[in-house]
C-alpha cells in the first residue's frame, strides 16, 4: 500500500481506512525491526541521499508549495501562516543541510550508557536502543517532514508522519525524496511513512494504535496538543506552553539585565524560548528598568506592566490579571515588579509553564537558590532564554521541547527518542 | 484529611470520595515540592525512623496482620495468596531491614547526570530531579507498602498508595509507622498517602487524577496491570508477562546448561523472571537435554515438550500451542527443539514478552548475535534469568521491572523514579 496515493481515492470509507491505518501501523513495526538492527553508517547514506534527492527536486518541491499556497490563500490563511507554509530555493537548500547535518551527528543507537560488574559475576552493560514506532502529529511547516523523518530514522525509529492539510501537495513530495534516500541504503521506505488522509478521523486512529505505535510527539499550537494529549492512548512527549520569565535579582549587572532582556524578547519573540514576562526587583526597578523598557518599546514591543512599571514607563499600558499567564509570541511584554527573590519563586511556581525560566544577578547564593527551586525544564544563569533549543544546546536537531518529566524534558534530539537494553554476561552463573 | 480514617465512614458517597482524592491528589502535589528540596540525609533520617517503628510496632502490625488473614480465610482466598498475605517476625524484620538498605544506598536526587560547554559560552549540566507524584497500585503483599513508599520517599516523589483490600489492616499500621518515620524528619506526612477506601471508584479515579499524579506503577497479575493500561490517562510503568527464555546453542557448554536450566526455572518459579521455556538447538537436544530434563523432574518440574522432547524423555508431557504463551509461574517447563539461531530468535520474536531473555553457548559470535538482535529489557549470556532484578543488578531495591520501553525499561528503582532538568550557566550571554 502506497500512502502517497491512498488518499486519492475519494470512495474511501471508516472501514477502509481502518484497514489502511492498521497496515501502516504494522508495517512501520516491521520497518522499526530492521532500523533497530541498521549499522550508522547505512543510516548516514540514507539521510545523505535524502538530502541529495531534495536539493534536486527543488523545482518540483517548489512547484507543489505553490499549489499548497494557492489553497491556502484560497482559504484565507493568516500572513504568518502563510510563511510558516512558504518554501523558498533558500529554505528547501537549510531542509536538505538540516539532513545532512544528521548525518553528521553521532549515531545515538547501541551507545554504552554504564556498564559495571557485580560481586556475583556478572557483567551488566546499559545500551542505548530505539524506541520503536513514533507517530508526529504538526501542522503547517513542510519542513517538519524531512526534520521529523530524519531525526526518526538516525534514532533508529520508524516514524508516522501527520502533516497540517495546508502543506499536503509539499510534504508529499518531500517524503518522496526520504524515500529516494532510504532506497539508496536498501532501507525499508515504511521506514517514514504518513497518513493516507489529513482527516482528523485518522489521527484519532492513530491516537489509539497502541499496539503499533510507541510514542506521540504533537508538534504546534496549544489546540492541537491539547488535542493530542487528551485523545492519545499512547505516550505523548510535548511542551503545552512557553510561559518563559526572566528575573532581574537586585544584585543583577544593569548591562548584562538589559542586553538579555532586550534579546530574549525580542530576537525572535514567537519562538516558545521567547520571555513573555520580565520580572523586576522593586529595590532596583527605579534604576535598571527604564533603560530596558526604552531599549524593547524603541524595538517596536508593547509593554504591559504593574502600577510601578507603569510610573516608570509612561508608554506602557497597564497590565491585566490574564497578562501574567499569555504566552504572547510576540512582540508584547508583560512586566512586574517583585519584592524578593520569594517573590519571584512564587510568581514563577504560579505562571510558569516548567520550559524555561532565567534569572539575572551577580549574587551566586541567589542564583543557585533560583536554579535549585525553580522546577522547569531549563532554568538559566544571566542567559538569555532564547538559548533554549536542542541545536543551542549541542544535541543536534530537535523534535521539540519537552515540558514533561517522563522520558525526555527539555529538548528532544535523536538522543533522547532512544531506550535502552541490559545486556547481561557471565561464565555460566546462577543465583543462589 | 486523613486517609487512614476516611475509610472509616460509611456514609461515604461518590461526590464525597471525588473530593477526597483530589484532596489527596492536591495534599500529594505540595508534599512533592517539598520533597524536591529536601537534602538527601532528612529522606534518609526519615526512612531509618521509619524501620526503628516498624520494629517497635512489630506486634501491633501482627495483630493487624492476624485480622486480614482471618477475614482472607473466609473469603477463601488461595494458599498461595494467603501466603503472601502473611506476615512473620522475620518477614517484619526484613522490612525494616529494607528501609534502611534504601536509606544507604547514594541519594539519586541532584547527581549531575551529565555537563558540558559550548562554544557560544553557556556551560549546561543536566541533574536529576524527582518526578512529582507517584500513584502505586498493588495486590495483597503488605511489604509493597514499606518498599514502594521507601523508594518514592528516597527519590523525592510522593506517594498514593493503593494496596489490596485483603491487607487493608496491615497496611494502615504499616503506613503509620512510615508517618512516624516522616514526623521524626519533619517532613509532611502527606508524602505517603494512601486511598481512603480499597473501593474499585477510587482506584478509577486515581487513574484520571493527570493534573496531580506524574505516573502510576502498577504491581500485580495481569488482570490489575491490564486494567490499569486500558483505564489510565497518566503513563504507566509496569511489566505484563516475564514469558522469559533460556536458549541452549549447539555451541553450550553442556555443564554450564544444565546448572543455568535448573536455576533458571526451580530457584524460584513464581518470580517474574524465571524461565518459562526452554529453546534447544536440534544438533545438540539429543546429547544435552536428558540430563536437564532429569534434574528438573527429580526437582519437582513438569516438563511439557515438543515430539523430539518426548521420545528423549518419557515423563514429559506433550506441549499444546498455549504452552509457548503461558507464563507459569510454577514448576512448569515448555520445552522445544529449535534449527538454530533463527529459530531460536524467531521463537522469541513471537512469544517473548520482552522481559528478560538468556543464551547459554561458548560460541561468541553466536552470543553477540543474540544479544544485539533480542529486543528484550534483559538480555543475558551464560546466565541464570533469575538474576533479572534490581538488588542483584546492584540498583538497590525495586519498585518493578519495566517491559515498556518509555522512560525506564527493565529493574526500577529510585533512580530511573526522577526525571531531571538542565541548569544553564553564562555571564550575560546573548543568542545571535
Amino acid at each position: 500500500m502506497n500512502p502517497d496515493t491512498a488518499v486519492l481515492r475519494s470512495d474511501s470509507t471508516s472501514g477502509d481506512l481502518r484497514a489502511e491505518m492498521a497496515a501502516i501501523g504494522a508495517a512501520a513495526r516491521r520497518a522499526a525491526a530492521v532500523l533497530a538492527l541498521t549499522p550508522a553508517e547505512t543510516k548516514a547514506k540514507a539521510l545523505r541521499a535524502a538530502a541529495e534527492s531534495i536539493r534536486r527536486a527543488s523545482a518540483e518541491i517548489l512547484a507543489a508549495n505553490a499549489k499548497d499556497m494557492e489553497a491556502a490563500r484560497a482559504k484565507g490563511l493568516s500572513a504568518a501562516m502563510l510563511d510558516r507554509l512558504a518554501l523558498t530555493p533558500a529554505r528547501i537548500d537549510a531542509m536538505a543541510g538540516g539532513l545532512e547535518a544528521i548525518a553528521d551527528f553521532p549515531d545515538p543507537i547501541g551507545r554504552t550508557l554504564a556498564e559495571w560488574d557485580r560481586p556475583s559475576g556478572l557483567k551488566i552493560a546499559r545500551v542505548a536502543v530505539p524506541l520503536g514506532v513514533i507517530g508526529v502529529i504538526y501542522e503547517s511547516r513542510p519542513n517538519v517532514t524531512a526534520d521529523a523523518g530524519g531525526l526518526c530514522l538516525k534514532s533508529g525509529n520508524a516514524a508516522i508522519l501527520r502533516g497540517g492539510s495546508e502543506s499536503f501537495q509539499t510534504s508529499g513530495v518531500i517524503l518522496t525524496c526520504l524515500h529516494t534516500g532510504l532506497r539508496a541504503a536498501s532501507l525499508p521506505e515504511a521506514a517514514i511513512q504518513r497518513l493516507p488522509t489529513t482527516d482528523r478521523a485518522a489521527v484519532g486512529m492513530l491516537l489509539t494504535m497502541n499496539d503499533t505505535v510507541d510514542i506521540i510527539v504533537p508538534r504546534g499550537g496549544r489546540g492541537l496538543i491539547e488535542r493530542v494529549q487528551n485523545e492519545s492512548r499512547i505516550p505523548v512527549i510535548a511542551h503545552l506552553d512557553g510561559m518563559c520569565h526572566t528575573y532581574i535579582h537586585a544584585g543583577a549587572d544593569p548591562r548584562k539585565a538589559r542586553e538579555i532582556a532586550l534579546n530574549a524578547k525580542m530576537r525572535r519573540p514567537g519562538i516558545c524560548g521567547a520571555m513573555e514576562t520580565l520580572l523586576v526587583d522593586r529595590a532596583v526597578a527605579s534604576s535598571l528598568l527604564p533603560p530596558i523598557l526604552s531599549d524593547l518599546i524603541e524595538a517596536g514591543c508593547e509593554i504591559r506592566g504593574d502600577e510601578t512599571v507603569r510610573k516608570l514607563e509612561p508608554r506602557a499600558v497597564t497590565a491585566k490579571p490574564e497578562d501574567w499567564d499569555t504566552e504572547y509570541l510576540d512582540a508584547i511584554l508583560a512586566v512586574k515588579t517583585v519584592e524578593d527573590l520569594d517573590g519571584a519563586l512564587e510568581h514563577i511556581a504560579h505562571h510558569g509553564s516548567q520550559h524555561t525560566e532565567a534569572i539575572v544577578t551577580e549574587d551566586a547564593q541567589a542564583a543557585e537558590e533560583f536554579l535549585t527551586r525553580v522546577d522547569a525544564a531549563i532554568v538559566m544563569h544571566n542567559t538569555s532564554t532564547q538559548f533554549a533549543d536542542g541545536a543551542e544546546f549541542g544535541m543536534g536537531a530537535e523534535i521539540g521541547i519537552s515540558t514533561g518529566r517522563l522520558h525526555a524534558r527539555g529538548p528532544v534530539g535523536a538522543d533522547q527518542l532512544t531506550s535502552y537494553k541490559y545486556i547481561v554476561r557471565s561464565d555460566g552463573r546462577v543465583r543462589p
